[in-house]
């Protein structure tokens, strides 16, 4: 049991908890009360933070991946001195408050990544592991440790339940990441009842399994000596990350709530709260009080911090004598400035030499990544087939942590919340590449980096029907759609190799925000750039390829599928039809671009149009309107050579001709 | 090292695989090649399957988790007498064939499950024995083992990595399913190259953590004297499921080709393949040559099967007179009638009350359930919040195999797979339940049984902005357009409790493909059967809830926001303004519909038109057309009360009439 002003400390951050729960009527009181003598000792003696620059880049980091619990964090970051005052604490779960419901992503504030969907948060944190690995290993000499910060992480049941912590953890033992801590937060209790209802496997064999360092905390999660020690030691172990396994109760101390699943999740009753706060030696009419000895001994943070960042500042001040060109890269990179000119290093592709985008891409990849040492990249063992290893690149591994080509293993789901790991740590970027029919394995960590707007970038090849022979499992239909659905996610789906550089150039240019690659496994040509209108236009979503004064109609298309479009217009034309083609490779940059700009790409009198994309048609009515046709995939897809698949669901230039034809009609009648 | 008939019958396995690789240059030789001897052993002398009756209820279930190597599969399908000729081989890949790139759920083929993405077959498996040991238990009786099938995998390492496999495992080894054996592939080898990549987490003790029995063959995979003990050492083992590790050699025996990566998915190679025939002593000039004595001694296969199946028929003749109602029930199930009228059990819902589609769905449960005892449900730890829990349930549990409510522990990717298993062993069904964003976690499973038609039925709760202050990481926004997309998924979101009711019985009454079901968190009125037109109508997927002789203009919504367009068509009704109401609880069952259906519930001529839904726009223009308004949301959601949340979106009846105003004057203009 902690004493004096430890346990004041302690029963503060529950009874915080508590009170904004019950205030809020709705939130997660069980998991604070209980982890509270942990995340005390964390924040108190181990974090190194300065609650005055959240952002400092040589913070250790802090992910609550049990987010529910976020009245824990953020009691923790008003106690130890953050931009989090007591009334925002008051504003739990409001709307507009700095504290809502699930932890959201905010550096200035010391939220250093957004969870609650379980498990994200853990895999996030071997995202940051990878990054300070490489960061030191490219950033720190001899005497200068810039980068050693830590990676702290408190994860429950539910975190290693979720597949998605297997494959990261499993990942994060392979690359021996020595500066990962996770704490295991073992209080018996999910929401349905007692852990042993599902969960009874033995964790620390699995954790061992996975080559991790294991250390199982005696007693009750009340021994704040016990804890510290076992963190320390956790911090010191060498060679792997470690599981530091702490038995704790749900609703510690509160009577009739203790270890039982409803205090997970719902408010535990003014009444309850009244008599835990009796039973603690608190004024129990009191809500949301903070004795000020607690705020003088958890505030000496503060003044902790600013010695540390002020004696790294010093350090880096040297730095930057002594490796002048190492200290602008950091600094240009953590202000977002790119090295070097993208445009006069991106590959000029032949037009009479047909090329797939995701070989195209491929060698975007050789021109930019050698100028770009602080943008790593991987493929989840798909590496030849989605062309993301470049020229020269050296693995990323245990030992290697100079490299930046992460082998991310059949593990689409850890990549995903890995790359958001790594895409946040300033100054470091991430991509990586699996099959587009396999985005859906990584769709909660896309979800999480589009609503927190990290600046991953996903390359997902294989992008349709032109997969072929492997099938309906691995042909893409319904991609495009469901992830044109997510706000905030910019999808390219470039139609030559041209668009694809040109794609590329949009995303490493733009880091506010998550981009994802849509690219053919199929050669394609590659668009004439003296005949066509130029692939800029990428970078406003939409564009014209064939321009005509008073089009019949319009042809809109997306990736491979501009080809089609091409080849129908040429079809229409010599019938006397006169088509515009327009490429759509980015709905949401068109959606952004003003009216003026949409209307010359969309003549808003043209009404006869057809939309082909070698996908389901859902969300093209938008842009065709009440006369549009669309040509494209209204089921799964078929084993078969590609070019059969394309005739054999009808996704032809004769098609797309038939259907303006159609279109144009309709328009008339 | 087999010898004699075995050698040839392995031979002729491996290199049907090579040469219909090598025809289709296309395909994933290496693996088909190195398990040839586990599977010849397994299909010979330890599978019970009678290749004349594929569907025969009691077989031992096959499942080639690793479905790149579908060619294995193929060839034992031929070799052992399934319809399945060498003209079929031959067509490998190709269009129209029997034989695809990855293995399509073809039960009357032999095929059992869908399977290519990783992890997903194996956790098929965990469902199938779950389903064996709860058909045992419910239909067996003394003297009476009508189902005794055990469920056989072979999964590789990818299947392996995959988070799902891990959560399938874990619940595997809770429930010591000791009628799953999966037989792990251990080549070595992945697409990136050796597995030592990324993949060096000791597979033994982590599944002797899930509490797997584990047993390793010793040798190169070729010897089948040992393997068959350990497989059937592994079916002998009681309490658990068991691992069997088998070290093997990609390509096994190809020059040049063996333990190499490019043997994993592509082709060999013509003279790779004829260096290796002449190697094994084969002609190298001929191409799917099967020997006859190949024929002849796996052919009787059908004869073991038959004879087998024939004292099952004798067993089920007896039992029909012992247990007729049983009997009775067995056969209704297999042939997919119901038990009940479901009309007459449905729950009538009180128009005074509100109530939740939630609760509501759990009070149809309540009354159905009772009375489908071939149902089994669950929850991935969500059950109170999913109200997926029937009164008087019984959890299914190791020991306890006659309980059929699952506790899918925080498990939602397995819970997808594991339901499809289980609705796929008939007569047997199954829903599961968690929260509609965390959809994203189970889509690979969701897909797959869209893809197979699959009548998995899913429960997701918690389906808007309506989630209130849990916040953003937990509104769902995108979800419903994202599952649209998904060809064949009937997605049903309903406005209130009858509705619910009536989208249950929907999906009871059709096991074709399956079903969503999308549920609000928050309380909503009951519509008056009385006042509005029968919910009944959910059954054509869209129904006119206000009619209007000649509307001025429509409002058509979905779930919760039915109400606010009721709301709005009121407001609209003071300003004299006609507006036809549509409620559209599942857009799939409305396309279905014929034309002169859909033209009553949107005339055609009415171009004034509002959708209203609490989710992202995508999709809803097909709808609404070039006059219509969306009103919903743009963005992903925040932290607030529920009702503050629809206000500060602006999803309300009031921004909904002002945009039927709008629309009616664009109409016009």
């Amino acid at each position: 049991m902690s004493e004096g002003i430890d346990r004041l400390c302690i029963d503060t951050i529950r009874f915080l908890a508590a009170d904004a729960v019950q205030k809020a009527n709705s939130g997660h009181p069980g998991m604070p009360i209980g982890m509270a003598p942990t995340a005390y000792v964390l924040w108190t003696r181990i974090l190194r933070h300065n609650p005055k620059d959240p952002r400092w880049p040589n913070r250790d980091r802090f992910v609550l991946s049990a987010g529910h619990g976020s009245m824990l964090l953020y009691a923790l970051l008003h106690l130890t001195g953050y931009d989090m005052t007591l009334d925002d604490l008051k504003a739990f779960r409001q709307w507009g408050s700095k504290t809502p419901g699930h932890p959201e992503y905010e550096p200035g504030l010391g939220i250093e990544v957004t969870t609650g969907p379980l498990g994200q948060g853990l895999s996030n944190a071997v995202g940051m592991a990878i990054a300070q690995k490489y960061l030191a290993a490219y950033f720190n000499r001899e005497n200068f440790r810039l980068f050693d910060f830590n990676i702290y992480v408190i994860a429950g049941d539910g975190c290693l339940q979720e597949g998605i912590s297997s494959e990261a953890c499993s990942l994060a033992g392979h690359l021996g990441l020595d500066n990962l801590v996770v704490i295991y937060d073992d209080n018996h209790i999910t929401i349905d009842g007692p852990t042993d209802l599902s969960f009874t496997e033995d964790v620390v064999r699995r954790f061992k399994a996975y080559n991790w360092n294991v250390i199982e905390v005696p007693g009750d999660g009340t021994d704040i000596v016990a804890i510290e020690k076992a963190i320390r030691r956790a911090r010191a172990y060498k060679g792997g990350p470690t599981l530091v396994k702490i038995r704790t109760h749900i609703a510690y101390g509160c009577p009739g709530k203790q270890d039982s699943h409803e205090a997970h999740g719902a408010p535990l009753g003014e009444e309850a709260i009244r008599q835990m706060k009796q039973a603690f030696g608190w004024d129990p009419d009191r809500q949301f009080y903070v004795p000020q000895e607690v705020y003088d001994h958890m505030r000496t943070c503060i003044d902790q911090g600013q010695k540390a960042q002020q004696a790294w500042r010093r350090l880096l001040d040297r730095y930057a004598k002594a490796y002048t060109d190492l200290a602008k890269q950091l600094q240009d990179g953590i202000e977002g400035r790119l090295p070097v000119d993208i445009d006069s290093l991106l590959p000029k592709f032949d037009p009479t030499k047909p090329i797939a985008t995701r070989a195209a891409s491929g060698k975007v990849l050789n021109a930019l990544m050698p100028h770009l040492p602080l943008i790593l990249g991987g493929s989840a063992d798909l590496t030849p087939s989605n062309n993301t290893r470049f020229e020269g690149a050296k693995d990323f591994q245990k030992g290697q942590y100079d490299g930046r080509y992460i082998r991310f293993g059949v593990r689409e789901h850890a990549m995903g919340a890995i790359l958001n790991g790594i895409s946040i740590t300033k100054p470091l970027r991430a991509y990586g590449g699996t099959f587009l029919v396999f985005s859906d394995y990584m769709r909660p960590a896309v979800r999480v980096a589009a609503m927190a707007k990290y600046p991953s970038i996903f390359v997902w090849t294989h992008d349709s029907i032109g997969v072929g022979e492997d099938g309906p499992t691995h042909q893409p239909v319904e991609h495009a759609a469901a992830l044109r659905a997510i706000p905030n996610l910019l999808v390219f789906r470039p139609a030559d190799a041209n668009e694809t550089a040109q794609a590329w150039k949009y995303i490493l240019q733009h880091a506010d925000g998550p981009a994802a690659l849509l690219l053919t496994r199929q050669a394609l040509d590659v668009l004439d750039q003296t005949r066509y209108e130029s692939a800029s236009g990428v970078a406003r979503g939409a564009y014209v390829l064939i321009r005509q004064d008073q089009p019949d109609c319009l042809l809109l298309a997306t990736g491979s599928e501009v080809h089609i479009a091409l080849a129908a217009a040429q079809k229409l034309d010599q019938e006397g039809i006169k088509a515009q083609v327009v490429s759509m490779p980015c709905w949401e940059l068109f959606e952004a671009q003003p009216q003026s700009y949409k209307d010359q790409v969309l003549p808003p009198h043209c009404k006869a149009r057809v939309a082909v994309e070698a996908q389901v048609g859902l969300g093209w009515h938008k842009w065709i309107g009440d006369h549009g046709i669309f040509v494209g995939m209204s089921t799964f897809g078929r084993s078969g050579p590609y070019k059969k698949c394309y005739e054999g669901f009808g996704i032809t230039a004769d098609a797309v001709a038939e259907a303006a034809k159609r279109s144009i009609a309709s328009c008339r009648s």
